[in-house]
């Protein structure tokens, strides 16, 4: 299987690549703003294509070509301003899905933020509000496809090291999770198709994430 | 018919309330932020609702319940940041569009702007490009919708006095329009169903309005 990292360059992103290309049956391909973002990656083996989120969808499409999986892990960040967020955050998103159907991908792993409902739009503050609505739109739209979807909220993120157990269901208690935790969520999604057409929120706990994510267990 | 204008106390609100008060067959509810702003519509005998875009979605629809038809043509303006072209261009737009739904309304008319396709969204520079994805989304959501919608896209608005002559059509060149000319091609819009399921551009021209929105003549 070969999955195309959108936001490699991230830190969900680097440490999905890694464990990508430790794994026996997937292989990554890096989707990065900048050349020099590549070395890292090449170090890894991993495939790199140089696509800024702000390009024509034709662009993210070429970069989409013989992959089976689209995993969108990009962000606009915190530095940069609500201009971002609407041409990041939402339509880049949008357009990497759109991306994604175009080359003929069936299945889309999407990294969302922890409450996109209508109800975190209202609940949130007014500095935040604007990431929790362009998150929402980008959710919607994928659910509104025929992609095999599956959307992961994450809870805080943090860089403590992963302990490979999380707490994950549709609504849990907002915590913290680790960074490389919900890498490993991501991949454990890509090994479980189980997790196609659902969207649940993942924050650290005490269950081996292969099991968190299966819903029958 | 019963027309709730939202964005009433914006340019095109006030003259499209005037005519709305002026007409036979209708009568306007203004939707406003501030409770002061509401003389100007109880002198034109219109009803106000104070309702604030970024409120529950569940206050707007108060506000929409026994209308026949919304008209969206509140904005953020140029003097806000881009926060506010999320909440509110965006965000407000589509939960008038639900609030529609839920109050049992089927007409709506949206004043969208003059391009909002995805090519203009990538031909528009980084100051304006916001803008047009928060309206291109606004737009796709309200297609997706079973209301009975017409999508009006502006050129560029000014304060020139209406002439009553326009040039509509789903493409024309891009140049100028009076706003009293957009109101009145919203009123012609609100009174003719062929302009349902359409969308059209509408600049200065040469044809009486009633004629240029009618796609049969």
């Amino acid at each position: 299987m070969k999955v195309l990292v959108v936001g490699a360059n991230g830190q969900i992103g680097k440490h999905l690549v890694r464990f990508i290309q430790g794994s026996d049956s997937m292989e990554a391909r890096a989707m990065i703003r900048k050349q020099e973002q590549a070395s890292f990656f090449e170090g890894l083996g991993a495939e790199t294509a140089v696509v800024d989120l702000e390009d024509d969808v034709d662009v993210i499409e070429k970069a989409a070509e013989g992959v089976d999986t689209v995993v969108f892990t990009a962000g606009s960040g915190g530095n940069t301003g609500k201009d971002k967020t609407l041409m990041i955050d939402l339509d880049g998103a949008v357009k990497t899905i759109e991306a994604a159907k175009t080359a003929g991908v069936k299945r889309f792993v999407m990294i969302s933020s922890f409450d996109t409902t209508r109800r975190a739009i209202q609940e949130a503050n007014e500095n935040f509000s604007p990431y929790v609505v362009a998150k929402h739109y980008a959710d919607e739209w994928l659910k509104a496809t025929d992609l095999d979807y599956t959307i992961i909220h994450p809870g805080l993120l943090t860089n403590d090291e992963g302990t490979g157990m999380v707490n994950a269901a549709p609504e849990v208690n907002r915590d913290e999770v680790p960074r490389e935790d919900i890498a490993r969520t991501i991949l454990a999604s890509l090994e479980n198709d189980k997790s196609i057409g659902k969207e649940f929120q993942v924050v650290k706990g005490a269950t081996a994430i292969k099991d968190a994510i299966d819903p029958m267990k």
